[in-house]
């Protein structure tokens, strides 16, 4: 195995690739390990030589003077020096694996087999977060970006009439709303649906990513209707387009954002297609809810100081208390919550149990969709992934989505991600540059709520803590 | 103009880049000029923070101990740390225009837009070589052959039944020997023949680079054989592809070698689509010969040392000048054929004449085509071409073209290189590495008779010189 490496230092052999590869496979998990760890050590750096040119720039520097500007209008000599250490620079500081990378990319099968290389390094890394292996997957990361740029990417209508060995693998990974037998399918390529994928030539017969479009007269507030309304409208009816599943294929292009570059592709191509069409929006699930809500519960039971926070308002507390005297039991309303979400999903079944729960679970959604963070960024990784592709928050859906899945993530709740063809290259950019997240007038009512509510709780335990 | 670049640097809007590419396309020759010495100049590196980032990183070395093999071993985070820098450094060794470069790769249309502005500035490059735009260009280079990996390009069989706008390329870029009419076009891409092109997704319509070829018995001598014979021998008999020419359609693709993976993939196609072909040879022209061979001579008669080469042998000279009585003049054999070579082509319709050339023009073919480099490499560019694929040189063939451009390039000679599959990788190894170029024993017969031939004229000279 080493040798095949090894070999890849001297020789183009496509053999030695072939060869390479094709052992990688045949390898155990723990000796993928041994090789990716030794791969990211051994196959680094030159850092003598690194070093040996900053010196050399450096010197430079202090022989032409300290001012860049003079720099520009110095004479060609001194000019061409900085330019030829500056390339010799970027060349050094690409590791050795480059050249292996490099290689596999223009051999063929060589980058899906470099997909795979990395799902495996996402996986080590799960275990053992090694320096050394994070630069390797940082990386490779850069490299595949630069390769699988869209503009190498072709959109693909995925229809009935595609291969077989093509549809296989939408059913293998549709990720967010499982297809289950051939009917359900056909229906999703049928009259009033659409399927796009984005297709590597280097990987033929099999999208990298693929979104579902369901043509509709209004934008949907629950799944079922966009899963089971047969039979759909007649597409010339249709004034939404709605993306109701987006999924990628690759675990190895983690961090790749394709969806983004897809879904501007599909707004484009759908506009020119079917010009009545003037609304495109989501119907996403909201994966971290009920976990950061629990979280949140939790802890503001533990805490006993006087600024634990009241996540539940007065009314809201009395509603759910009345609700759940034979389901649940706890000292207050926010336990009793906690107590009800953490049971099987029984609440469903409780008409004044999902009545008392609506209203408090609806506005602490749009509080974790709008003003939860983590580094600047929405917390939650679906909200996140549409934001910053320039959507706004339009519509929080109660009872969306009552699988199984749906109610534990979020409590059956789902959120319309609207895109507004105006204005999605400005919210992209204004949640890049500064984290702000646009939501509807809707949305923003609870927020003002919450807002308003927090102030005067605030207000209140300042009076409370006070020394008299 | 200049504020459609800057727009770049802090907008990701389409329209901006639309409005910079198409407000290009209306420069004059003198503003893309201006436009482009700016960009290299003024969206270059960051110098400052390279210069801050390296000083940072040579502490760090020193903090840490001056052996490489040590830091391996080190604890994770002073080993974080390299990796960090070293991913800063390669941050801040991009130029601002990558910004401007990356954009436009991802934008519609933009890949080509690329192509043109590099096109204009190797033009520039030609009137004035100032270093930031040698910079710029061999910046956009290496962009562009990232971009345009094999990975990402499509081999397309291009027919008879390929749309008119694409064919219509193919008849303006055919670069080599070009399509007289419909009907050559025709035939072109009819019985016996081929044409492969290489597309990418971001340049519909339009092949990068093409290749003909034509199926034959036997490795032919002359393109005449080729362009002409009509009819064709049915397929089944062919045992030859012959690549009879080879044409780029991007000027701003010079330097990024497609043409190499081009030659690799059809020879796998044909292999595969039709086992009995075994042979895969070129017929080439020899752009750069009678250029050389013209300057050799002018220098032969010049010098006055007697180390001055006698490129004639005195039998070729005594018949030259036996044919050439009436035609031209000289004092000796290397001026008359100096004088011969210069005029328009008469020696052409000669016979004695072209009798007394055929051996002295041929070997010293050979000794161009296998002894002059440039650099380590074949001074010939198509030859340099060739070999750096991993071809060797086949068989050099007298009164092969007969074109104005074939005699005025190489007195009408082509050269057959040969591609032996089992050898193309080893070849290209061999010439990479260390410039070692293989010939058939053919073409070494003719350089073995002029390496004797040197050496004792060497050993006739110093014996001349020796003061007795």
């Amino acid at each position: 195995m080493h040798s095949a490496i090894s070999m890849n230092k001297t020789e183009i052999l496509d053999a030695a690739l072939n060869e390479f590869s094709e052992g990688y496979f045949g390898l155990s998990d723990e000796n993928r390990r041994t090789l990716l760890i030794s791969l990211s050590k051994e196959y680094d750096l030159n850092r003598t030589q690194l070093r040996e040119l900053m010196k050399q720039y450096l010197e430079l520097e202090l022989r032409t003077g300290d001012k860049d500007v003079d720099i520009v209008h110095e004479e060609e000599g001194s000019f061409s020096a900085f330019y030829r250490i500056e390339r010799n620079l970027r060349h050094s500081l690409k590791p050795m694996y480059e050249i292996l990378f490099e290689r596999l990319n223009t051999h063929p099968g060589g980058l899906r087999f470099l997909s795979t290389m990395r799902a495996d390094i996402l996986s080590l890394l799960m275990e053992e977060n090694l320096a050394p292996l994070r630069a390797l997957d940082s990386y490779l990361k850069e490299k595949l970006i630069t390769w699988l740029s869209p503009a190498n990417l072709q959109l693909h209508n995925i229809t009935w009439d595609d291969p077989a060995s093509l549809l296989e693998k939408i059913v293998a990974y549709e990720a967010v709303h499982p297809i289950s037998n051939l009917l359900d399918l056909k229906r999703r390529l049928g009259v009033g649906r659409r399927c796009f994928g984005y297709l590597h030539p280097a990987i033929p017969g099999e999208p990298l990513i693929f979104i579902e479009v369901a043509l509709m007269k209004n934008v949907a507030q629950t799944i079922q209707e966009v899963l089971w309304d047969d039979p759909p409208i007649a597409e010339s009816e249709a004034t939404c387009a709605l993306f109701y599943s987006i999924s990628s294929t690759q675990p190895g292009l983690s961090g790749v954002n394709l969806g983004k570059f897809l879904i501007k592709r599909v707004i484009d191509v759908v506009r020119k297609d079917m010009p009545k069409i003037s609304t495109f929006a989501t119907l996403s699930p909201i994966p971290g809810y009920i976990q950061w809500l629990l979280s949140k519960l939790a802890s503001a039971e533990r805490s006993t100081s006087t600024f634990r926070e009241m996540l539940l308002k007065p009314e809201e507390e009395n509603a759910l208390l009345d609700a759940t005297k034979e389901l649940a039991s706890g000292k207050n309303g926010m336990e009793v919550m906690r107590n009800v979400l953490s049971t099987h999903h029984e609440w469903v079944n409780s008409t004044s149990l999902r009545e008392a729960l609506q209203i408090p679970l609806t506005r602490l959604c749009a509080r974790y969709l709008f003003l939860e963070k983590k580094r600047g960024k929405a917390l939650d990784s679906v909200g996140n992934f549409h934001l910053q592709n320039g959507a706004m928050i339009g519509r929080i859906n109660w009872m969306a989505d009552r699988s199984e899945k749906g109610l534990k993530q979020s409590a059956g709740i789902m959120v319309n991600y609207i895109y507004k063809v105006e204005n999605i290259e400005e919210n992209a950019q204004s949640y890049f540059s500064k984290g702000q997240i646009q939501a509807s007038s809707d949305v923003m009512a609870y927020i003002e709520v919450i807002i308003f509510h927090q102030r005067t709780s605030v207000v209140n335990m300042i009076c409370t803590s006070l020394p008299y």
